[in-house]
């Protein structure tokens, strides 16, 4: 199985990701501003992944930190803080690692500071092997729509390399396997990063998923000779009305399913349903640096100078388009995900059944 | 206006289109192997510039043939032919263009061998002029279909560089803004080979048209946005029945259309309608070089080593899609096409109107 972090003998391994697909090198982090700076410089990139990154990274600085006792400690550990916050101020994973281990801190203050270092090496993997338990249980309710024989067409990577392991759109595939089903994976290169053509491709390869690449604009080709059988793609961020935020192109892929009457599902962890916003419309969408379109890995020109570029990074996929959100609690209708707030519903009979 | 091959001084001056953009390079062509050259190099490329090109190259090669009759001239000028139908075996237009020249010159067969040099020279020039003017027509039929502030998308080249002058798809954006229109055109990069960023955007950029470059997954969104008003391209060939083959993309331009409501004009001259072929089934389909994927311009590598690719180089849109194919005779709806076979249709009844 592929794997983008790792923690080995007291230290942080990372896969680096920049490098992908020409060269596996793997980055040994002895200490947390090694972790920092794999996380600036993208050597690790998905918001699972860079969550657990951050979780290591406080692990490994907390065990330089010389103190007598607890408030000593939490003083040493403050700027390990700061320099995981700071290194993607927009990841709301790496906040909510930071707040998590700080709430758990609170609780421990009455141990040791030796027992401290120990417990934050320990919750560095608990939240490492979470994710994998919630991508397996993607993996397993996403499998449940995927028949022997099928193909499967994918958007940009939510795979292993985004995670800590499995991925989240991946799962289901990985499950599929173990299952016994013969599939096949059309990964779109997803320009302008390309993170199909560099890690969807790659890791499926490894995992010796039969995979092909195609440009962006020939899913629809794919599509009307009816060479894809369902489409599964990972989102950035879900409104509690099922609208679904994602790679650039995600909404175009799922226009092309409605056309053809192709399913198309997105495999989303709780953990990236936002329930406070009532709507795809209300999720920002970043624009990204021009260079991006006109310069292919920030060399390969491929555009005239000066020429003016919209390089949106994100779009949103109205909830009409969905046909289910497969989360580790089940699959669901899209309109059905803000029945997930309330602790009381029935889940059961909530999940979409492959049947329906 | 950009020009892609001109005649001057008794020689071929040709914009190396395979520098673009990155350097504005002419080559000049003494003979006709040089002009072959072009042709084989993709210096020159798009269907009328090739015809163009071979008729021109056809011209500079009867320049230097030693001959006292017309039989002793056909036979030095056999071997240019040859020469020019070997450059690109599949290019309707360069068959074309040799049949068209070996036409005129069995009805000329009286004229002295120096008339018949320049008479080969004016008919490279004729062609080329013929084709500005079919495309002239074509853009004014067209730009009735244009409001001023409109954004117009294009996929692909079908500009001023795949033709004598002023393009297909383009030329409607090039008389609406003669007529004082002010537009704006989203040039679509048109992945794998880049003609959008590399050739559309550059040649507009050349003519002072507001231009923007993206990405093939961003037109989505932007027509969600409601930033587009109408899609104009090109076609490699339509059949009767108003399908339409065209660059690999095309058909999810076509549809994305659909479903934000946008109207969506295919550029055609009726030299590139085939009425022998009664739907788009029946165009075959080529598919292409992994390397066009995984390779930019056959250097950057952007994707595994041995990955499976599929790189399908057009695709059909289905006549359903397609608003109007705009020819120099005027507008048409789709399924009207077929009727310009009879010389005895009535046009101006058959035109779709731009109220309609």
């Amino acid at each position: 199985m592929v794997k983008a972090i790792e923690w080995v003998d007291g230290k942080v391994i990372m896969l680096d990701q920049t490098k992908l697909p020409l060269k596996v090198a793997f980055i040994e982090c002895p200490d947390y501003r090694k972790v920092s700076e794999g996380i600036r410089k993208l050597w690790i990139r998905g918001a699972p992944a860079i969550g657990i990154a951050a979780a290591m990274g406080i692990a490994l600085g907390a065990q330089d930190i010389k103190a007598d006792n607890f408030s000593e400690f939490m003083k040493g550990l403050d700027p390990v803080f700061q320099e995981m916050l700071s290194t993607r101020p927009t990841a709301v994973n790496i906040r909510w690692a930071v707040e998590r281990i700080k709430s758990l801190l609170m609780r421990s203050k009455d141990e040791s500071v030796h027992r401290l270092k120990e417990i934050l090496i320990d919750e560095a993997k608990v939240i490492l092997q979470e994710d994998i338990e919630v991508n397996k249980a993607i993996g397993r309710w996403g499998a449940e729509f995927i028949k022997d024989g099928d193909t499967i067409l994918t958007h940009c990577n939510a795979g292993a390399l985004a995670t800590g392991g499995y991925g989240t759109a991946t799962a289901p595939m990985l499950v599929a396997r173990e299952q016994g089903k013969k599939i096949q994976v059309i990964a779109d290169e997803t320009r302008p990063v390309l993170q199909g053509a560099r890690l969807t491709a790659w890791e499926l390869m490894q995992e010796g998923i039969p995979v092909t690449l195609i440009t962006d604009n020939t899913a629809g080709a794919l599509m009307k000779r009816g060479e894809i059988n369902l489409a599964i793609v990972g989102t950035d961020r879900t409104a509690r009305n099922g609208d679904v935020a994602n790679k650039i192109g995600t909404y175009t892929v799922a226009i092309l399913c409605k056309e053809h009457k192709i399913p198309f599902y997105v495999a989303a962890p709780l953990s990236s349903i936002d329930f406070s916003i009532s709507s795809g419309e209300q999720i920002p969408i970043e624009e990204r640096n021009p260079e991006e379109v006109t310069h292919i890995f920030g060399k390969c020109q491929i555009a005239p100078d000066g020429v003016k570029v919209r390089n949106i990074a994100f779009d949103v996929t109205p909830r009409k388009y969905v046909t289910a959100i497969i989360t580790e609690k089940g699959a669901f209708r899209p309109k059905d995900i803000k029945k997930l707030m309330k602790k009381t519903t029935d889940l059961v009979d909530l999940r979409l059944k492959p049947s329906e």
